[in-house]
């Protein structure tokens, strides 16, 4: 069945011990779309300016996205400049030009009012409830966010919160916007505020998915799924978008939702975050085939599976 | 079939947010005894003062340790004070006064000398070499060590890892001995000086097992077991060493080393520490059993088992 995700495009301009690379197509829903688009069919709403070429619609286009949802204004797309010097799990932002993407208005096209799994990426909370209001009818909302507004935007956050059903963010945010250090403590906390599910990434150690008692009927026992050790990390921009991507791709692909179709899922998302990494932006997500996914969700499986 | 293990034997003075302790039973060679005798038949050599009492000796008897190798001197036993505040995975030293173990000379006493399995606790490399070199007929060397010898004592550390088969450290000092950022070729670097696995700690995230390509005749997959996600965690020292118990116990009470059954030991290493750190000192580990042990062993099995 077919997801859509609202959120950013965007040309970023990236150091990495690996090289570095300016102006290139990334931003949040890029990631997402191309790694779910290897599981099911992908639509994107999304805003880009003058600057936004054929070109790089057509790395979307190969990828089967739909992207009529994609608006065109006067200015410049989203830019973002940063680099990962010492520590390769976070990035040191040079420059932030938010360009079309300050007025970013979210329009759902008619075309995607059948939409049935939604994919809030991190953008103002507030345009993410209006979103996710206005699909009312979609069967799963997944969504991210980050410490910007969990410090600045408490309110609308908590709002938003509320109508979603998994949330999906990293150990330091989990944290943060539970007030509470121990992990999971604070997932219990996060659960409270709204999501049936809380899925949290750690990055090259994997993710962990939490559940509140009773959601999706499936008990409330956590699952972890690992990581792989990555010897080429050249550019972790997009990892946790790419996750995203394949953790709800692969939910949408399948009639229903259990707790094995979460599990699997988990794994899917590592695979792809695992895969983004492997090239500066979204190279390696380009041009990727199933097989080579299944063939790494394996690899994983069989990294932390006992006889 | 017994392991002996040599290290420290120390009282303890701890501050963590859950409340403080002083003076309470502790020391590497302590908590790996105590996790380890639930899998296998103890052995210890270490130092203590005229300040360790019967009721100290009491504790490893009860759990079936032989204590025969556990030197008393003149003077105190060693003593350590430390906290953990802001950050349960790292202590703030505020004391370390070794007093007797400052002259630790390891004697293992006659009726040791058919031990077949070996662990060096994180003592000065050159004293495992010894040990090492004087238990020529065991089958199985597992060793830890610490960044103050990584840094202080790089040539006699080095002498030490070629004599070794498993060394058991965490992400920083495995990055740290290698001189290299990236995990997995960290491990490589430090599988080539010497050990055939590689076991990196990766505290509340598990651990991975790394192998030196043909090392036990099984492959070079890495593997990795995950950690519970623990509510409780009152004390996190002891941890590692726990950890090391369950690990090198496991391994010890099977007859024969391949791939599945240093699987488990991962897991089983896991499971040890995790009951470790829920109460302050060795108190969560002097009263366990199989039972408690094996249905969380089931629990960490689950948190990542797909059907």
């Amino acid at each position: 069945m077919s997801i859509l995700v609202v959120g950013s495009v965007a040309f970023d301009t990236i150091a990495t011990p690996s090289g570095q690379v300016k102006d290139i197509l990334g931003g949040a829903a890029t990631y997402f779309s191309l790694a779910a688009s290897y599981f099911t069919e992908v639509r994107m709403v999304a805003v880009v300016g003058k600057d936004f070429m054929p070109e790089h619609e057509a790395v979307l286009k190969k990828r089967g996205i739909d992207t009529r949802g994609i608006e065109r204004t006067q200015g410049k797309t989203f830019r973002w400049g940063g680099q990962y010097l010492d520590n390769l799990n976070e990035a040191k932002t040079d420059f932030t030009e938010l360009n079309v993407f300050e007025k970013f208005q979210p329009r759902i096209p008619k075309e995607y009012s059948d939409t049935q799994f939604l994919f809030l990426a991190n953008i103002q909370p507030t345009l993410q409830s209006a979103v996710r209001l206005e699909m009312d009818d979609v069967r799963l909302t997944g969504c991210d966010t980050m410490n910007f507004w969990i410090q600045g935007a408490p309110k609308e956050l908590a709002e938003t919160l509320k109508l979603v059903n998994i949330l999906l963010i990293n150990d330091t945010e989990t944290k943060m916007l539970a007030g509470e250090k121990n992990l999971p403590r604070a997932a219990r906390k996060v659960l409270s505020m709204g999501p049936s599910a809380l899925v949290v990434k750690h990055g090259e150690y994997g993710a962990t998915i939490f559940f509140r008692e009773g959601a999706f009927g499936i008990g409330a026992h956590p699952f972890r799924a690992p990581a792989l050790p990555i010897e080429e990390v050249k550019d972790p921009t997009g990892a946790g978008d790419s996750f995203a991507g394949g953790f709800m791709g692969y939910i949408a692909s399948q009639g229903e939702i259990n707790r094995e179709v979460l599990k699997r899922a988990l794994f899917y998302g590592g695979v792809m975050g695992s895969f983004a990494v492997e090239r500066f932006g979204t190279e390696r997500l380009q041009n990727l085939t199933r097989g080579e996914i299944d063939a790494r969700f394996q690899i994983f499986r069989e990294l932390t599976h006992l006889e």
